[in-house]
Order: structure tokens, then C-alpha cells, then sequence
């Protein structure tokens, strides 16, 4: 076999085997098919397409491209979830306590933040100590003890994904739904829980801008989980505009912690209460919707969800104090109001223009190796479809650093857009695939 | 400027800009662009395609990428050749010392032959002692003395012509037209002729098989050519069925001797008058068509072309003797006549086996780095429309290995097709354009 005629094949708008596609992978994880070569093909499918079966083998190629993590010394159904990003987006932090406390297992892996979109894990280190930094055994045996671990995804992880990735992000060849769908579902089958429910963004702040598309590619990642034995959920939600109102690692924490004390944004803590409700079912511990929706509320009302991200930051080295008392949180220095020049009906908050702000401030990475302010960020006062008057706040920016505020302040003026007419907001929840 | 901007440009259909084609062009001749870009933008120009305008500017960035040759020290007009490339395409040969009589001035750059085709530097090398390895001021000395030299193309001219066909070679993006003409031309612009003729093979053993794909890359070039400056005229020639009888460097070099004394073959023959007659009137030798065929004709009779070719030879330190006496080219050891079972008219003689046929006997090269022996190869006896009775010779195969020997006579077996109908032969000369 050579890449050269895969290459031609898939040029001309062939399908390839699963053994080319598999025979593709390996021999460019082990550095034997160039970059040059690689780059050619991703381009030729960006045109040409893949089918849903050549799409499965390449997912499942990359997923075995390194360790399949093995979970099997974790009781019960263990599940996983994967949000494809926005801004404003601590979901996992206030969702994966409230699904633990109601008896799910939550084994999951994450990333950290990149440009204008915040990582996880990232927005975790808030707590003092906290680390994602654990083994394998130390994953498991917490998953078992309090019921949710978060763990940094190991290079020894999809190492084919994360190689071809890189090479993707560096040669325009990023969007296209197959590509997409298979990096993704490579990572999360590698990672070994038994069902996946996936938070699909979709609006101008997502990476999927087009409603449609956002609807094909929850589908095609759907299929390929199913088609791998792992019961796989997709949630497609809004991202027109920021999730919540914090935009900023530590002020995102404090939602988080706000929201399960039954004090979160509207729209964040719907959004977590949709996609732990699926969480819920597939784990085994909600009959349906209704029944999910109970146990939910309840964690949030008794406090036991609250008491589960203690549990669970502090099993990771992290200052549980803090979570009952979120002034121990890193703190900015400044904190400013961004009062608004006109009056109107918000009828668009950019969520690129939110996310580069909080970059500004020091609060993401420019580049892989960038330090990130924790403390940093913005907290939303008015969203879509509010009315502001002249002179009202439209947001509290939190800094360290005034010539960074000041930028941060400029490019937050072309953020906001207002109308006379009201404006209705376009609806959180989307659909739900399965 | 950014290369990721420009591939996704073109990924996205638009046309580049002359600027953006020279900072891509200039940056990657300098290793500033990596590889895996160059070859993700090659596929997505594979898919969109180029405009005019695009062909042209990166044309005229590769051919200013290195040394454009200066050969103003020539007095008159210098004319080159170019072909596209086929099997017994032993053209510049006789084709140059013909012109050159006429009093057109030839500097020619060329290149060596590499799988089932030959090139013209390792046919003239068997002439003992032939060196195309010269300084340009030995190149243009002897034009300006004897009328024509063929030197080495030097690693100086268009650069990054070079170093893109290698990456289009093996990242399957060669078959592109503007890719193809702007390869072509970009070298032969650099190498500073006043005025090029192109012969642009079509057919099955040919680089472009179809007839109007043959037509469109001769416009192209023909286009590109003149844009320049340089007066451009393409012949479009048959290369469905070797080129005269012979194939192999020496037995190519004797063949091209007997054209030069008016004992050619028909084919070969009528193709050197014809790509003689515009290379006569592009340089001013010959005021039309029969002016210039009566001028070529006549260099023949008089021997003053055969002459030429002996003085040239001489030149670059070649044997001279051997253009009289042919017995002292290179020789093969065993000679034999490869008879058909099969009696019928010649419809079809697939001229990649005929190529492989030679490659096999040790007369062309598998890989750069092989040694060519320069005596072996096949004279065809019989070609399209000849009949042929089972027991006749199809061709004389001249070897000096009987494992290659045997090797290539199986080879042989696929490469003649036979019919009950007397055969129309597709005529060699398709169509002139400039």
C-alpha cells in the first residue's frame, strides 16, 4: 500500500478501505507517511467528502492509535461529556457534581483553553492546589470513591488525533464535518466511559455557526458512537451569544458554584439541567426526563451537589474551602463598569469580541506556552433581548493591569449591539439527537 | 501575509493575487513555507483551479526564483525546443544540428531521462567523451561559434520549480494544467531563449492522453510564453505509438544519425521538418512554411546538418567520428529478433510497455541514482497499420543480460495489439498553435 495512491484515490472521489484507512493512520502516527503527504489527503476529503463508513474507521483508527483507557474496575455506567466550546462555557464544572450526586460515575477527560475559548481544566486550578495532573489508578479508584473525576487528556490518548489535528489547524483543513466528528469521537471512545452525551454549539460563538450544520455534525458524531457500542446523546444549544454571565476562569468558578446553590444564569443552569437529565438516563439513574429533572433539583436544593464539587476538588489537591466561601478565589485587582452610550434592546452579544476581551485581560492563551491570570474576566449584565438605558452597566470587567483594561474596554464596544424594536431571545436548547 | 490565509483563499475558490502568488513562491523556495502547507494549497488548486492571471504570476515567480540566463552575448535570435515528453522522442538530436545549419541559433537547456522515458543529455552521452556539464561561457561561446550548444540544466534555474514538481511528484497534485505549463515555462524562461517551440505530445504514451487536455496545455503555454515576451509556438504531435522505430539512448542517437542523412524514419522525420520549419521562421531564417522546409531539406542533402551534429558533438568534448561511422556508439552484446504468433495489422502498440521494455534491458533509470547502459533497447519493425504474418519480426531487442533480456521480451507480449481490418494510422502532426 502507498499513501501516494490513496491520495490519488480519494483526489478522484473514491471511497478508502478501512485497511487504507487504518494502514493511513498507523504508518502517520509512526512518522512514516510525511506531513506533505497527510496535508494533500486532508485537503483531497475536504473536497471529495468521506462516507459514514470511512468516517467510523478513521475514528476508530485514531482511537486505537494509542491506550484504549480501560475503566472496568469503575462500578456502574460510567459516563462521559464533551462540549465542543463557546465562550462563557463552565458547564462541566457545576454539571459534572450535580450528575455525580445523583449517583452517576463521571470519569471524564479534559483539555485547557486555547485563543478565545477557556479549557476546563484551566478554569479548575481556580482552587488553590488543584491539579488534573493524576494517574490513571488515582482516576479510577476517586471515580469510585466520590463518583467523578476529571483528569488531563495524556499525550498516550488518540496520539494519531492530536498529531493530525496540528497538521489540520495549520493547513485549512480544519472544517470539514467527517474531520471533525472523528477527532472528536476518537478521543472519547479511547477515553472509556460507556455513553457520551455531547453539548453541540451552535450561533456566531460557536465553532459550527450554521444551525444545520451543527444539527450534522451532533448526527454524525451520534452514529459513531452508537456504531462503537457507547450510548451517545447529542444536545445541540445556543452559542449566539455567552453562556451565563461570566466570561473569565475564577469568575466562571463562582457561576458554577452560584448555579448549584440554585443561584446560576437562567440559561446556564437550563442548560446544565437539559444535559445532566441525559447524563441521568444513560447512567441508569432516571427513568426519564421527568424523574431526572426531580433528582437534579433535589442535589442542588439539600446541597449535596455543592457538597460533591468540594469532595471532588479537594480529592484532586484543591482548597474545598473555597467553594463554600468563593472570596478565597484568585481576585482582580481592578474591577470597572463598562456602562453603555446608548439606549436599546441588546440584540446581539458577539461572543468572539467577549472572548478576545477576557484574552486581553491575561485570562487565555495566545499561544500554547501563554501564562494565564486566573482572576481576570467579564461578568455580563445585560444579555439579549434586555433593555439598557444610557449610562447603565452593561458589564464589570475584573483586571490587573489598566493598559490591558483599557484595550480589553475598546474592543468590548464593538460587542454589543442594540435595536429599538424588542428582541426575542432565539431559545437555549436546540434539539436533542440520540 | 500568512499562508494559511492564502490556502484557505484558494480552498475557498478565489483567485490569488500577483503579491500573494510571490510570497508564497519566495517563501518557499527559502524553506519559509513547510512542505505540508505547499502541498494542502497544491491540492486545493487541483480542485479550483487558477486563472490566467494566477498561471502567469507564478510562472514568472518560479522562473525569477534562481538565475535568469543571460545570453544577450548571442548575437541574432535565440530559439529553444521543448518536449512534453515520450517514448523514442529522440527530437533534439537531429532536430538542433538541422536548425542550427539553417543558421538559427540554438541554446538549449536539458534533462535526463527518468522511468519509462529517456532523456535527450544521457542519448548524446553516447557519444564517448559528450559533456553537457559546461560553464555558460563555454554555452555561449560555442552558440555564438558553431550555432548550437545543449548544456545540463543547472540547479540555479527556477529553483522552485524544482523543489515544487518534487512535492507535487509524490503528493499526487502534478496533473494539474496551469501546474503542468507554468512548470514548463517557468524553466524556459529562466533559461532566456528569444523565442520557444513547444512539442506537445498527445496520446497513450504521452503525459496528457486526451487530444483537447493536449491542446488546452499547449495553449496555456503558448499563452504564458508570449505574455513574456518570448515569441511562443506549440506543435501538438502524436505520441499514441513510439516515435520512429527506436528506443534505447544509442540506438536513438543512430537513428537520429540516418534522419540527418535523409534515411529517417516517415514519422520522426516529417516531425523534425515540422518543429524545424516554426524554429526556422520564429528565428528569421525562413519567410514561410516552404521557404523553411526547402532550407531544412536542403542541410540535409549537403550534409551540412550531419556536419553540425559532428561539430557540435566535438564541442562538448564528445567523438565526433562516431556521427560517420555509428559502429562505434555503444554496442549490446546479444541481438535478437522478437518474431509474433499472431498474423493481423499492427491497430495498437502501447508505448509505457515499449518504455518499460528498455527500462528493463538497463536503459533507463528505476531511480535517480541508477546507471543507464546506454546500448540496450528494441528498434520496432512493425508499427500501427503494418501487417504483420505470424513468424515475422514485431522488433530487434538489443540486451546484454539474458535474465533481463527474457524479463523484457515478456514485457514485450502486451505491448502489440493486432486487428483483421487494415488500420488507419492517426497522423502525426495534430495542430500548430501560437
Amino acid at each position: 500500500m502507498r499513501m501516494y495512491d490513496l491520495i490519488m484515490k480519494k483526489r478522484g472521489g473514491e471511497s478508502l478501505s478501512k485497511e487504507e484507512i487504518e494502514y493511513m493512520i498507523t504508518e502517520y502516527t509512526a512518522d512514516r507517511i510525511p506531513d506533505y503527504q497527510m496535508s494533500a489527503m486532508m485537503m483531497a476529503i475536504y473536497f471529495q467528502g468521506m462516507s459514514a463508513q470511512e468516517t467510523s474507521a478513521l475514528t476508530m483508527a485514531m482511537a486505537h492509535s494509542g491506550d484504549m483507557m480501560d475503566l472496568s474496575e469503575i462500578t456502574g455506567t460510567k459516563v462521559d461529556k464533551h462540549s465542543t466550546g463557546g465562550v462563557g462555557d463552565k458547564t462541566s464544572i457545576a454539571l459534572t457534581p450535580m450528575v455525580a450526586a445523583c449517583g452517576v460515575k463521571i470519569a471524564k477527560m479534559s483539555g485547557r483553553g486555547l485563543g478565545h475559548t477557556g479549557g476546563t481544566i484551566d478554569k479548575l486550578e481556580s482552587f488553590a492546589g488543584f491539579t488534573t495532573g493524576i494517574t490513571a489508578e488515582h482516576f479510577v479508584r476517586q471515580v469510585n470513591e466520590i463518583g467523578v473525576s476529571i483528569m488531563g487528556q495524556t499525550a498516550d490518548i488518540a496520539p494519531a488525533d492530536k498529531k493530525l489535528y496540528a497538521l489540520r489547524d495549520v493547513t485549512a483543513t480544519v472544517d470539514n464535518m467527517s474531520l471533525i466528528a472523528s477527532s472528536i469521537m476518537s478521543k472519547k471512545l479511547a477515553s472509556g466511559a460507556d455513553a457520551i452525551v455531547l453539548d453541540v454549539k451552535t450561533g456566531s460563538g460557536a465553532f459550527m455557526k450554521d444551525e444545520k450544520d451543527s444539527f450534522a455534525l451532533a448526527q454524525e458524531m451520534v452514529t459513531l458512537g452508537n456504531m462503537a457500542g457507547r450510548k451517545t446523546i447529542a444536545v445541540v444549544s445556543d452559542m449566539d451569544q455567552p453562556l451565563g454571565r461570566a466570561v473569565g476562569n475564577a469568575l466562571e468558578v463562582e457561576e458554577a458554584i452560584a448555579t448549584l446553590r440554585g443561584k446560576g444564569p437562567e440559561d446556564f443552569t437550563e442548560l446544565c439541567m437539559t444535559l445532566g437529565t441525559y447524563m441521568l438516563i444513560a447512567g441508569g439513574a432516571a427513568s426519564d426526563e421527568q424523574d431526572a429533572r426531580k433528582k437534579l433539583h433535589s442535589v442542588i436544593e439539600d446541597g449535596s451537589a455543592l457538597k460533591k464539587l468540594a469532595d471532588f476538588v479537594q480529592a484532586q489537591g484543591g482548597d474545598a474551602k473555597a467553594v463554600y466561601d468563593t472570596t478565597l478565589l484568585p481576585k482582580a485587582s481592578v474591577v470597572e463598569e463598562i456602562v453603555s452610550s446608548k439606549s436599546g434592546y441588546v440584540c446581539r452579544i458577539d461572543c468572539e469580541e467577549i472572548g478576545i476581551c477576557s484574552l486581553i485581560l491575561g485570562g487565555g492563551r495566545e499561544t500554547k506556552d501563554s501564562m494565564i491570570d486566573l482572576s481576570v474576566g467579564l461578568v455580563l449584565n445585560k444579555k439579549v433581548g434586555d433593555y439598557v438605558t444610557a449610562g447603565q452597566s452593561l458589564a464589570t470587567i475584573y483586571a490587573n493591569d489598566r493598559d490591558k483594561l483599557a484595550s480589553a474596554k475598546e474592543r468590548f464596544g464593538a460587542a454589543y449591539h442594540f435595536t429599538d424594536q424588542p428582541v426575542q431571545g432565539s431559545g437555549l436548547i436546540k434539539g436533542i439527537l440520540s
